[in-house]
Order: structure tokens, then sequence, then C-alpha cells
């Protein structure tokens, strides 16, 4: 007997399937703010320009960002074996809290740009970004409150702790800043494990896991996708680490070595320093030099952060996590055509350009 | 026959009772939160000097703010026929949204002082304010989701409405200031009443509400409150505006005149502008020309403002949304304790050092 063939779908159509089946209630919830916190959203979504003009082709029809947390909300409500549509109020949740959490945290990080655009904060102001972020948090337990779904109760529950996750995962990330590079203050490996699972499992885990929530899952499937989702997430900071270092910035719209000139405590820079070879010693003296690093000085560091094995390490780590990822969706009972998407998207977004 | 004798409590009682009821969960909540954002939350609240240290005396022990929101919630749920203790959690979430509204609105206002210390953004950074803000928020949805109580679900959906009214008149106060004086583009007295209800009236009406909907109310008893409410925090926000400009600083926290210097769009301004006799005209001259008002001029403003009649008219606004609000006690049938307590209350919170 020869097996059916089925005809997998790749994951670039998964996330389309999934952005063109939530991005109508996507747009719809975007209308519902005051117009003026409604315009920065959409200039956030990569919808419009500054001032509100629609953002012409591709761009603006679809919209910046792959979608991933709002496919995984799809998807989880599939796994779990309910249909897409459960999942929609969920995704867009999702969604709203993403671009929140990126308005705020650009104010903070005092980062300019985004996406190859100036952020809101830049563009608008600190005042607005502020206000526009607080209307996306505000619009996202509102959709998720108001949804006409039996499960609407324990799926605001699920995003609520999530949200306290976020907020603790960024404090965490503030605080290392001042923290110094050796001796014991020194921020190890596992803080910063713990503080990724904060700051970008957790929205993962939550998406996956309130798809199956508005499915009406168990608990266990609930809980297997959000574990899931969590793992996914923090592989997905760790390849987000890598290429905030050697990433091409035609692609991910960041400057060149961008994260190691603002000298921020990402994993590879991390994993290398905890190395503690000659290499490590070299890349300490550079970075806790007060000095602004110029081009040559960054890429020695970025140079010094490979030869001490911080880029192996952190695609180590990313792999250990999709695996453990996959070792989540085994645990319970799920469709498999949901399982096979996840599987095919996982590695999708761990190889990303790396 | 004689009327049974009855001792009613003062306002200044009723609130301490309440603040009593409502303070070990408030505390209890707060300490759910990162020890960062705890700290400025705590600092914000009163409780605590820059770096933690407590506040000693009655401000740590009480707190600052006469907490007249979350006693609305507890006699709210009291007035609806449900006890003081089945509104808690609503009433934790009322302050915590309190809080994290005065934290972003003292950013995006550049407030620098907030009740005679520094408001948090100056204390702490606008980055580590955002922070603190969005953690406060997140709690409060967190505190009411999680609540042990029949009717969270509805409580969230409550909640969640008000919060995208705050954000909407947040969001109509700031655009405000860019509109002129006079002329067709001029901020029209209901325009102002219309922000006032978004940005303070919203928050009472749902502290009110909200105490209805925990303690099991049918939906009119929870409208009628979460009416008188709004009534009341319309009312409240006018006689803010009018101790805004006369207010005695060491009462309010805040400098003499301070909303004249900061040229600020309040109800007093707005219809001493819109009565447009010789005095409307010389103030908007004054306030129109680019010059910093000093003393002299910023006294000249606020006399011309009660000269136009300004003061006059916020004053018989505020007293009419009173008199809304008792007729909205009186729409439906509720515990008549409760009633008299706030009719004590109201009167008090609109009558307060004018």
């Amino acid at each position: 007997m020869t097996p059916p063939v089925t005809t997998r779908a790749t994951a670039p159509q998964i996330l389309a399937r999934c952005r063109a089946l939530v991005r109508p209630a996507l747009t719809q919830a975007v209308r519902r703010l005051h117009p003026w916190p409604a315009e920065m959203a959409a200039f956030s979504l990569g919808w419009s320009e500054v001032g509100g003009r629609p953002v012409p082709g591709p761009g603006g029809a679809g919209s910046h960002g792959k979608g991933v947390r709002q496919a995984l909300t799809v998807l989880g409500a599939e796994a779990a074996g309910g249909s897409g549509a459960d999942a929609v109020a969920g995704a867009v949740a999702v969604e709203l809290i993403h671009t929140f959490s990126l308005l705020h945290d650009d104010i903070m990080d005092g980062d300019e740009t985004r996406r190859q655009r100036p952020s809101v904060w830049k563009a608008y102001g600190t005042g607005p970004a502020v206000l526009a972020g607080d209307a996306l948090f505000a619009l996202a337990v509102e959709i998720l409150a108001d949804a006409r779904n039996a499960h609407g109760g324990a799926a605001v529950r699920h995003l609520a702790g999530t949200l306290n996750d976020l907020v603790r995962g960024q404090a965490e990330d503030l605080l290392f800043e001042a923290r110094p590079w050796t001796g014991p203050e020194a921020v190890s490996p596992g803080e910063y494990r713990a503080m990724a699972g904060h700051k970008t499992g957790a929205l993962l885990g939550c998406a996956a896991g309130l798809g199956a929530v508005l499915a009406g899952a168990p608990a266990a499937t609930a809980d297997a996708l959000t574990r899931a989702g969590r793992h996914l997430g923090v592989a997905f900071q760790a390849v987000d680490d890598v290429l905030g270092i050697w990433g091409d910035p035609r692609v991910t719209g960041k400057p060149v070595h961008g994260d190691l000139r603002r000298r921020k405590k990402t994993y590879p820079v991390l994993a290398a320093v905890s190395a503690d070879g000659p290499g490590a010693r070299e890349l300490v003296a550079l970075l806790a030099s007060g000095d602004a690093l110029d081009d040559a000085d960054a890429g020695r560091a970025a140079a010094l952060v490979e030869e001490a094995g911080g880029r192996r390490a952190t695609l180590a780590e990313a792999h250990r996590h999709l695996d453990r990822a996959r070792d989540c969706l085994e645990s319970v009972p799920l469709e498999p055509a949901a399982v096979g998407d996840l599987l095919t998207l996982a590695p999708f977004l761990v190889d990303r350009a790396v």
C-alpha cells in the first residue's frame, strides 16, 4: 500500500495563510482606536507612512513582520482540533501585544529605527508613542474579553499572565545594561536565558497556547502548546541575537554589528565572555572601555565573539530549544496536519538568514 | 414613632474604611511585580521614597490620594447588595489602573512633580516609568482575571472598555494643546466635557460599576452605578480644573496658577474664552502669545477667567453632574446604607478645598 501523497505547504505559505485569516479582524480592531493612536499603530504595523498615507504594494497589503505570533495562535487552535477561525480574536490580541511591546521597548532602549524606518517615538514623539502603546495594550485585552467564544475568560487569564512575564523580561533586560561584564555581578548565560524566556518566549508560548484555549482544548494540550511556543521563542531570540551581530543589514534592517556597538548583553557575547580565554579578555577590554566603538572595533569584537565560540554556542542553544519544542508537540495527541505545519515553521524561524 | 437614630459615617471615615479593606490585597498585588517596577509603583503610591525606603508615619501607612476609586468599587458592591469583600479584586485593579495612568500621563504631559514629589519619570527616568506603567496595567488585568469570583469574566470586560476610554481621553487632551484658542478650530466646552468623560469619568464609572458586577448585580444595577460614577468623575475633573488655577499649592501640591502657566485648555478657561467679552479677548491675547507667563501674567489671567465667569461656570458644571449622579442612584433599587455612603462621599469630593 502506498501512503497518500500529501503536498506539504512551505513555511512562507503557512505564514501567508494565517495572515490572510487574521488580517481582516486585525484591521477592524485597529479601526476601533482613536484616529491618532490608530495612525501610529498602522505606521508601526507597516501599513502606512507617517501622516497616515497607506504604504502601496505588498508591504502595505501584507504587513511588516512575518506574523509568527498570529500563525502560532491559528496553528495552536488547529493542532488542538479546532478551526483557525476559533483563534482569530486571540491571534489579533497577540499581534497587538507584540506591536505594543515593540513600541514601548524602542522608547526604553532608545532605538531610533525599526525595520528600516524611524521607530514610532522617533517619528511621532515619546509621549504619543507611550499613548499608542497603551492604546494597543488596552485594545488587545478588549478584543479578547469581547470575543464571542465560550472560552474567552480562560483566554484572558492566559494572556494576562503573559503580559506580566513580558514586563518582567523587559525589566531584566534593562537592568542587565548596568551590570559589569565580569566578576560576581556579571550576567550569566542562565540569567540571560531566563530573561529571553520572559521577553520573547512568553508571548510565543502564549500565542500557541491561546489558540488551544480558544478551541476549548484540555489544559494538558494548551499547556504542551504553550511550552512548545515558549521554547520556539527562546530559539527565536537566540537567532535574533546572532543576527544582531552578524546579520545582513539589508535583511535585518539593523546596522551591522549594531548590538555590539550598543554593548548589548546578548547571548553570543555573554557566552564568549564566560569562555574566559585570551580572546574573551580582549573582548571584555573592548566592551568595558568607555570609548565609542568604531567600525574596526566593532568588527574586531564580532571576530572575538566568534573565536571564543559565542556564535556557535548561541546556535546550539537555539537548536536545543527547537528540539524541546518538538518534544512538547509529541507529548500530547494533536492534529497531525497542524503539527506538520508547526514542524515546518519552527526550523524556518530558527534557520532564517543565519 | 421615632425613627431609629443612625450615626452616619463622615466621608473621611468612609474612605478610610474602604482603604483598610483594600490595602492588604493592594500591597500583596504590588509584591507580585518584578522588584524594580514594584519599587516605582510603591513610590508612586506614596508608600516609599526613591530607592525603596518606606515612608514613615500615616503617609506610608495610608497612601497618597484618598482612594476614591477603590471606595467607589467597594460601595458599588455594597449598594448592589453584595459585600465589600466581593469587590476587593476590582478595587485593587482600578487603583492599579489609576496609578498606571498617572504615571504615563505625567510622561506625556511633561509634568515634573506630583503630590509635591518628583513624578516617576523625573525620579527614575522616562524608560523605567514607561515600564512601571506597563507593569501596573498588566497587573491590574491579571488581578481581575484571576479573581476567585464567578463574575470575573464580566468584570474583565467591564474594565477593558474603560481602558480604551482612558486612552481615548488622554489622546483628546493631548491633541487639544495644539488647537487655537479661538475660531472654528477652537476646543468647545462640549468637546472638553467629552474628553473629561473619557479621561476621568470612565475610570470612576468603571470603579462603581465593577463593584456591582463582582457582586453579581443585574445589568441595570451595574449600569446605573457606572453612570453615577461617570458623572461623579466629570464633576471631580471640573473641580480639579478649578484647583489647578485657584487651589492652594500647599493642599494641591501643584504650583499656583499652574494650569494657566502651562496654557492648559481646562474647562474654566474654555468657558471664559467662549464667553467672548472684552475680558475674554484680553485672556486670549495673553494665552496665545508665545511669551512665558510670569507671576503677574498668570495672576492677571486667573482674574480674567474669573471675571469672564469661567470659575462659576465650572462649579455649576460640577454641581450639575453631581445632581445627575444622584439621579442615577435613585433610578434603581439599591441598599440604602451604601447609597447613604455614596451620597456622603459625592459632595465631599466636589466641594473639597474649592
